[in-house]
């Protein structure tokens, strides 16, 4: 007799191989979900070990598409980073892969979903949050968070212990193409550069730059272009991917960082974003060179809190639509085209265009009087300097008084 | 008979030589001021071409430490950055250059002070803005926004006719040492590699890193380290100096942009900040390690206020007072060392120690369960779900009355 | 031989009046605007009188629905206020009536447009951005920025002299509707109680409450109803000028502030907004009610930035365009009723209804758990308690040390 | 044998009693713990109640100068309201309660607190955040988040049975003195107006105002005179009172709001805070008078993240910390007096002055040039206006081209 069904997020590693005997030692059925957004993994190796420890049923998905157009372009119009350096390729991927799972819960008629995220992370809130907000009656099983769980296995050894047991195919270590390598180390110790799987080491990178162009179009690339070699991507999936190759044979978008969690530790983290950082640069530019001074200045502000929200997991909470909505509005005149060069671990912007820029050579250039007044300036300035001319008044006043 | 005393701020360039001249013959009394921040400049040469030309009067002052104490280090703390990306490199000079033109316009009991700025520019702004913060009761003359001298003035040529009928010893063209090359050019245009004082390409410079370890204190660095070759600097002038000439052997903080300017137009700016590059990574580095996170959300707010306000001119302005009391009060704990490298245009942050890390490595440890009890975590993402299952309640209400 | 041709805003008054004599002094064309937005005035008289005074052509155009619906209710959507006080009646109105001026500028084929706005004040500036912004190449004359103007009138007398030479019949001192009454007295005397023209005295105003019930939609006003008397209004402008009366009955929204101008003065303002004030708190109130905190947070922010932006003039700028888009749709379930009363100078609501509520009684309720299990606060507590006890933590540690 | 020491926040009301008697019977020593913040009750019978039902100890601590000093002023500086309506009278005296509570329970050495707050409101945040961050290692018994408890105390009748058995005086249902009256009413309900404690009915308040004059220093009140009595106040304590007992007395600060609390939930709140509201309103007043108006916008935001901190129970944090040391450094130069009439519920504020007063009456006059050259405004307003002509040129454009 069955005590339910769980979807469970299934990675084909050993902590979720573990998950999956130990659910169904509990008394559910468990169905696996594996979602493809781009990771190097063997899936049908996955679907087997899934199978063989007893999985009723085995979802993969290809979420790539999706995952591009739906969660990373309206990030990428965000200029989304968090703590001004980390530019979110994880947090952005669980609301992804957790939307998928709960429609398959539904679908299965599953009542609760599972997870092999730590207590202490900040993947279980993405994930969770994601699930309460489209699936509000669904019940989580969160094994990490669980005493009889995690005391049960208190570390890799016991883990590997149960999964032999379990006659468990020897797991491999997998880890997500967009998921980041955090780990843990001793502060002050330097990364081994051993650690990242996408991107080359800069040291060992090419010395010779590779030039792109990008094309936008509403604050979204549609376009890239090799400048030498003439190769061109144009959907979603094909420009980010042909962008991670790019910054990853160039050593781009390698961060060691201490960032404060949504649960109120600060924990150390080392990522590699090769693709995103291409587009982070480029997007600022053209965005800086079409949008308007001052509706770029609430909007960077918008950026910011829609970063907060994606760090802590609340891509599906009204405040989260609210703001992709006004972002998107923000980028209707955001198009032209961005020349970069990426080099040794650096992005370098050579030069924009666009049909739609505010960018005006006359009225800017020191040789053409062209529309603007120079004498309009001297009133602009005394009238900014009334303000400052009062209170200087007033500090001397106070002073006399003394 | 004098039409009173102008205090010029003079480059010993053309066009302030010109000035120098132009002034004169409208009957004013000319002292010249230089300010040394850095530049690469022959201040003797500069000083006996305003003799020659007929200054009444020459100040050159030797301004670099307390530009780097009183200026640079407030805006290392704030993390400054104009519009995500400019280091504000000119911006902050031109406070700390009209403030020294003030004091001797007082001192020497000039009514009149003087510069070479042109009438589109963020500049004139910035050391006016200055004058009339300190100075209220003065006058400002700036010829490029007279009709009488800028119809007379229409291009270089003009200038250097008018150089040669003065007298004038030929100009060169200086460039101060932290004011950034800003040129304009077809936008899609790339920038020139020898346009570059400061900083050697990417492509030509070492094939080997340089690693150094930088101490703060409140804040700001105290001491720099080459980790290899032991060498150490410890005041404030030493260590901008030093890591300006590191920054430059790597190519470290070129960057091309299109900024917005104070007065309404977009303009491209290409700029190097070596030095600045390098301290603003290594700041943000130790001040995320070792502030609270929601402290630092708030300063993240006030740092880019008062960025705008540098690049806007409102250095002396009670609002940037009143930043700069609050970002050094949010500094007190900012302290311990960054270890970074510069390679090839690139700042890498290695890893970073502090005696006040609010970083905690038994509470973070995914192996030890400290004082923290996982099972809080459900309590705490259920509680912030509440709003989250609320909104898809109502919504699915609205969906079942349509 | 006409130098080209004027349309003035013209407001019957002595300064208007006086400036079209003036303009055609000048040789000028002057064609005269005068809008109706909702002020107490005499139309016929003002038409005659101009016609009277040599205007080439008279326009009276009634705005008042436009200014309603296009101007009044955006604001309320966003809950304009200045500076925690200020209602903006007067900024709201500027740039309705020069967006009428200009078009009549355009169809006539003027080159200018002139006002009667002083020199010092905010109103110059949002009547000249908006002629700005919607008519690029036009000319401005501000007879109160010209010196031959200025030192010609140097008070009310010359202006009186100079009309009774101009046979001008004698100008009433006519006050807008919403135009506040905002004059000059020395700062601690207190306002004189006839200086109020909407609003009753709220000693002499009736010892009854009025109670009505004011019905959003999306946001806005949809109808009123007087909850005692089954008066009902539906049209914006209806709702709104019944408002104005019904609070202006019961002294409603009279306040007497020293606000900042856009050029850096202080000056003192005393205002009477009776419908706005009132629509000020019941939109509020029902927005709360039915929208999202978070939403709501960051609508607050919109909404400061907004009012801002009325006061100093930029209604029609890309920032101000891109914030009414946003505000607009964070109304989307912004509906139902609210019930309040109005007494003696005060609003008070007494209670709220919607279809669309986020209020959730059962959730709320002391007595029934629902779908909430309190324990669950307590893991809430105990995470967001994380930081806080580091923090703790690491002040013990600091003090240990010294 | 004790299973631990106890110290419980004691109202001497029904619900705290029974968790008295019921810690007990779970094997607690309890310690009584009642504040007084200025609420109407009888201590002394408190005393006895708590002694009669077993308090091993019982502290009566007299709050009150402490809270008006210590928390209320800084709020009065910040302009302290949530969501622009709840001047969180009760929100700020938790943290003072609770800080004294922790003292006493470390002076007692016992290891638990405890208190009656319900587990769907936002108290038993601000109480137990304050004890975690003051006392990290502090343990809190909740009893309404206990499932024994709260399943076998379902009503006010469980407890009142309970309360019998247990000999417990019949405890009346005492409400605190900034304890707001926070009920839930079926919300299109009106309030009763019994239900108030401090203020009466504006229709049954005096029909003639009262009139007084407050003189703040550094942003707090300093003294209070009534204009006509002569009355006068100099002691916190002591302004705060009488500025409670005039505001109540004529039916001033009484709001019925929907807000939204912590744990994401909207309740209803009906609240009275009488002489909050006037302190409201005079310090606004007086902050926009003396201080400048970019600082009071920077300020503005500040005060609107420490109201949500307030509401939130995070006054003993890093980031409040941090907040009230830059809020108060805002209010260095606010001094000076307001004169204010309180009448029907409302406040009028009729005038102020100060001798570090900003506004300038000559700079501002209609009459007098002064420093000022108006011909600065049309440079001033031109230069506004690059940007929105820049605009209307790039719509032109993109309209040209469809």
């Amino acid at each position: 007799m069955s005590g339910g069904t769980v979807v469970l997020a299934y990675s084909g590693g050993l902590d979720t191989s573990c998950i999956l005997v130990w659910l169904k030692e509990q008394g559910y059925d468990v169905i696996t979900y594996l979602a493809n957004i781009g990771q190097d993994e063997d899936f049908e190796a996955a679907r087997k070990k899934a199978e063989s420890l007893g999985a009723k049923k085995v979802f993969i998905e290809d979420l790539r598409a999706e995952f591009v157009e739906e969660f990373i372009w309206p990030s990428v119009q965000a200029n989304a980073i968090y703590e001004d350096r980390y530019l979110l390729g994880t947090s952005i991927a669980r609301p992804c892969i957790a939307r998928r799972q709960v429609q398959i819960a539904k679908q299965e008629g599953a009542q609760y979903v599972s997870h092999g995220a730590t207590g202490k992370g900040n993947d279980q809130i993405r994930f969770e949050l994601t699930c309460y907000a489209l699936y509000p009656e669904v019940k989580i099983i969160a094994p990490w968070r669980i005493p009889e769980f995690y005391n049960r296995f208190r570390g890799r050894k016991d883990l590997m212990e149960y999964a032999e047991v379990s006659k468990c195919p020897n797991p491999s270590c997998t880890v997500g193409y967009c998921s980041p390598i955090s780990l843990l180390l001793i502060l002050i110790n330097h990364a081994p550069s051993d650690l990242f799987l996408m991107t080359k080491s800069p040291e060992d990178s090419p010395n010779v730059p590779d030039m792109v162009e990008i094309k936008f179009n509403k604050g979204v690339p549609v376009m890239v272009t090799h400048l030498k070699e003439g190769t061109t991507k144009t959907t979603p999936l094909d420009i980010f991917s042909y962008l991670n190759e790019l910054g990853g044979k160039h050593g781009v978008g390698r961060i060691d960082i201490v960032e404060n969690r949504f649960i109120g530790m600060k924990s150390r983290g080392i990522y590699e974003t090769p693709g995103g950082t291409i587009l982070y640069h480029a997007h600022l530019d053209i965005e800086t060179f079409t949008m308007d001074r001052e509706v770029r200045r609430i909007k960077q502000d918008l950026g910011i809190k829609f970063s907060e929200l994606l760090y802590n997991g609340f891509w599906y909470s009204p405040e989260c639509k609210f703001l992709r909505h006004c972002i998107a509005k923000s980028q209707e005149n955001v198009e032209g085209k961005v020349q970069l060069s990426v080099f040794k671990g650096h992005v370098y912007i050579l030069g924009r265009e666009s049909p739609g820029s505010l960018y005006n050579e006359e009225l800017v250039s020191m040789d053409v009087q062209g529309d603007y007044d120079p004498c309009d300036a001297s009133g602009f300035i005394k009238i900014n300097a009334v303000r400052l001319r009062e209170h200087h008044r007033m500090e001397r006043e106070a002073q006399l008084k003394q």
